[in-house]
C-alpha cells in the first residue's frame, strides 16, 4: 500500500524532480493531481501542505514535506537502502563535494535555466510572446555556467564524484526541456556535458517520469 | 594552528554567512582576502578554489568547498560536537523540516532579500543608482515570503524547530542589510518575524562578523 503522496503535477520541473528520485528508489508512491487552473496551489488544503502555494508537496505517513530539492534529500536519506544510491556513500570529501554540486544547481544552472525554459517553453503553453533579449541574456549566463561543467565533467563521470547522485538528478527537468528548444546546441557544443546529457536523461527512472506526462 | 582558511571579504553577505558558522562553531579559521577590485576572484589562484570565480571558498586541510551553504552544512556536520549545534539533533522529521526551511532561504527568500540588498546598498556603494520599480517589485515580493515566515514563526520559535539552525543562519547577511534600509519596515511591521530578526541577529557569533566588517 502506497503510503508516500505526492501533490503536483508531471509537467512541473519540481514535482518531475521528486518524481525522478522516488522511480531511482523504485518506492511506490501516489500522484495526487493539484488543479493549478483551478488555483487550488493556492488555497487549502494544499496551502497547509505547502505554505508557499506551490507544487510539489510530499506526504509519508504523518511528515509532509515541500521545496522540491529538501524533499529528493529526505527520500536519498530515508529510503538509503532502496534502489540507487543518490547520494554516493563516500568519505565527508565526497558528501561535502555533492553538497557544492547540489547548491551549484540550486544557485547557478537553475536561476538560468528555469527562466530559459520559462520563455522559450512555458510562455508559448500560456499563450504568451518569448521574449528574445531575455532568452539572449539567460543564454550568455547559461554558456559560462556550463563552461564550469565542462571542466568539471572532464574531471569526473557525474558532477559531483563518479556516481550519479542527486547533484545530477536535480537538472534534469530543466535539461529535458531546454533540449526540445533551440537552446539544446549549448548542451550538445559541449562535449562532456552533452555525453553527462546522454547518460542522465536516459535512466529508466527518467523515463518514467516522461510516461507520467504522457498520460 | 588555523587549518581553516576562508577566501573572501566581510563585506560579502555570502562571506558573511560562512564565518556565522565558524563563530557558532568556536572554531579557528584564517580568513584571507580576495583582492575583488582587483579582479582576483575571477583569476588563478581563486579559479581553481571556486570555478564560479565568485567568494567564499573554504579549505579545511585537503578539503577545498565552494558555495556558501554547502560549506556551513559540512561546518555543522564536520564539527558536530563543537559551539552551537546548527543542525538541531532531532529525529527524521525535524532533519527533513529543517532542510525543508533551508532550501526556503535558498530559494524564497535570498533570490528578492539579496536583490533588493543589491539595490537599496550595494548600488550606492559601487556609485551606481537605486531603481525604484526594482524596489518596489522586491519588496511586494519580499512581502508574501515574510507572511508565511510571520505563520510559521507563531508555531516555532526559529524556522525549522524551536532551537537556531543553519535555516536561521543562512538569513543573516541579507537582514543585516536590509535592517539599514527603510526596507527595514518589513520586518519590523510583523511581530514574530521582528522578534526572531532580533534573537538571530544579537547572537554574540553574528556580532563578532560584524565586528570584521570594522577593522
Amino acid at each position: 500500500m502506497a503510503t508516500i503522496k505526492v501533490h503536483g503535477v508531471p509537467m512541473s520541473t519540481a514535482t518531475m524532480r521528486v518524481l525522478a528520485a522516488l522511480y531511482e528508489k523504485d518506492l511506490q508512491f501516489e500522484l495526487i493531481p493539484v488543479d493549478m487552473r483551478a488555483g487550488a496551489h493556492k488555497q487549502e488544503p494544499h496551502l497547509s501542505l505547502n505554505p508557499f502555494g506551490q507544487i510539489p508537496a510530499l506526504e509519508d505517513g504523518d511528515l509532509s514535506l515541500f521545496e522540491s530539492r529538501a524533499i529528493t534529500q529526505y527520500i536519498a536519506e530515508e529510503y538509503s537502502e532502496k534502489g540507487e544510491k543518490l547520494l554516493c556513500p563516500g568519505c565527508k570529501k565526497v558528501k561535502a563535494t555533492t553538497n557544492v554540486w547540489i547548491q551549484v544547481e540550486g544557485q547557478q544552472f537553475d536561476p538560468n535555466a528555469s527562466k530559459l525554459a520559462f520563455e522559450r517553453v512555458f510562455k508559448g503553453m500560456f499563450g504568451m510572446t518569448t521574449d528574445p533579449a531575455a532568452v539572449q541574456e539567460l543564454e550568455g549566463k547559461l554558456q559560462k555556467v556550463l563552461d564550469i561543467y565542462e571542466a568539471r565533467l572532464s574531471k569526473s563521470d557525474f558532477l559531483a564524484c563518479d556516481c550519479f547522485t542527486l547533484a545530477d538528478l536535480h537538472h534534469l527537468p530543466a535539461i529535458h526541456y531546454l533540449m526540445g528548444t533551440d537552446s539544446k546546441v549549448l548542451f550538445d557544443s559541449r562535449p562532456k556535458v552533452s555525453e553527462w546529457v546522454k547518460k542522465i536523461t536516459a535512466r529508466p527512472a527518467w523515463a518514467k517520469v516522461i510516461d507520467l506526462q504522457k498520460q
